[in-house]
């Protein structure tokens, strides 16, 4: 499979129904964040058009492909080099007429799909404030973690535009966004309707918020019962397990 | 102790310092909600000028006055009845100069306080909305239980009055409002801070959250470990016994 690497790149196994993803050996590789956003986002619906905003190298659009029937994941990148080893590995992985994957600004998505044109959207946009501590690290990790192409505003802003009514959002954040996230959500007429919070373990603050929205939705919030990565004893929970076909 | 008590009520043990409350038989009676916000609530300065919006009964303020060094906390209450029980349950605990009763709507609030006055504002609202489903529901339960005569906007509206700047609000209510409540919060420039949600038992959706905010405070929200009520034996959790000062 060598013939799919440029410099420097990698082919690692996503642990799931054989599919793979090209990474950087030093950029930003994918974490259990994407994994678990894309199990989040598991219920999308037979035939659906997605779209993946930031999709960095790929990994939820290609872990949904596995997961959902979806029709087609439009995954957009910003970064050239990342698009492209997206690219290749949808090539990789067979999943050029499924998983396309279009290199620019997420800002530019409203020049490309018409308003109200997508069944989903979802998201595993940078955590940080642009200003926030920024230091040593390269521009493709600076990118993905800062908010310096587009803010948490641009990618909800940009998922309402493309929403159909009733549409569904998916999107991984810190806990500490939450009440950002909510605000902005109702702002741009996505409910929030479902939050799961993720924790490293029992008797710890959670690390990771999963959100489902619904555009035009009602206003009614479940919270999800908590996701443990870990057990008592330090080994993957049954539900992380499960994720990764191994339950 | 009958002095204190008028018909078809009973005087209950808080289990905690040997505070006692007075309570109708027939009537809405405290639950855990306003146990646990009183807990939550415990690092409420010395010398504090602190309001209960919506105190019913007293509990969270007698708890209060128990719990930390306040100075002063006026409980407002619409129900005449029921805010009689909770002047008697201030005489009751020798509490007549720490716990004043204001038997008026929490809309009056803005003409009884200066803005800006207050140190503290803790409130147990009712949780539903007013057309939510009343029926067959007493008077003090339908009031304690739905937002008949003060909804969770004037809540959050009338806490941003009283409150000094960078002054603490804490409120207890149901997750499926969370949305609804930082929504709220934010655009009366109370900003969310801390949250903690309430879990019966493990593997449970919450049953109950609670929250910081403060006044004029900086976008950053802590999402604390969850907060279980029962182990997995079907007893309370030593988080619990502790509140109730048993551990």
């Amino acid at each position: 499979m060598e013939e799919f690497l440029k410099e420097n790149e990698k082919i690692d196994s996503l642990d799931y129904k054989g599919l793979k993803i090209i990474q950087n050996k030093k950029g930003f590789c994918f974490g259990m964040d994407s994994v678990l956003l894309a199990n989040f986002a598991k219920k999308i619906k037979k035939k659906a058009k997605v779209v993946d905003l930031g999709t960095g190298t790929g990994i939820i659009s290609i872990l949904l492909c596995g997961k959902t029937e979806l029709e087609k994941v439009y995954g957009i990148e910003i970064q050239e080099k990342v698009a492209d080893m997206a690219k290749r590995s949808s090539k990789l992985n067979n999943l050029e007429e499924r998983f396309e994957v279009i290199n620019t600004n997420i800002r530019e998505s409203k020049s490309i799909f018409q308003r109200g044109s997508i069944d989903a959207v979802v998201t595993n946009p940078p955590y940080k404030k642009a200003e926030c501590g920024i230091k040593n690290e390269n521009e493709s990790k600076m990118v993905a973690r800062h908010e310096i192409y587009a803010t948490l505003e641009d990618f909800v802003n940009i998922a309402s535009f493309l929403l159909k009514e009733q549409g569904d959002f998916y999107m991984v954040h810190r806990p500490e966004r939450l009440a950002d996230i909510m605000v902005e959500m109702r702002k741009q007429k996505i409910e929030p309707k479902e939050i799961q919070l993720v924790f490293s373990k029992q008797k710890e603050e959670p690390k990771l918020v999963l959100i489902k929205g619904k555009k035009g939705g009602n206003s009614f919030l479940k919270i999800k019962e908590p996701l443990y990565i870990y057990d008592q004893k330090g080994n993957y929970t049954q539900e992380l397990l499960k994720m990764y076909g191994k339950e």
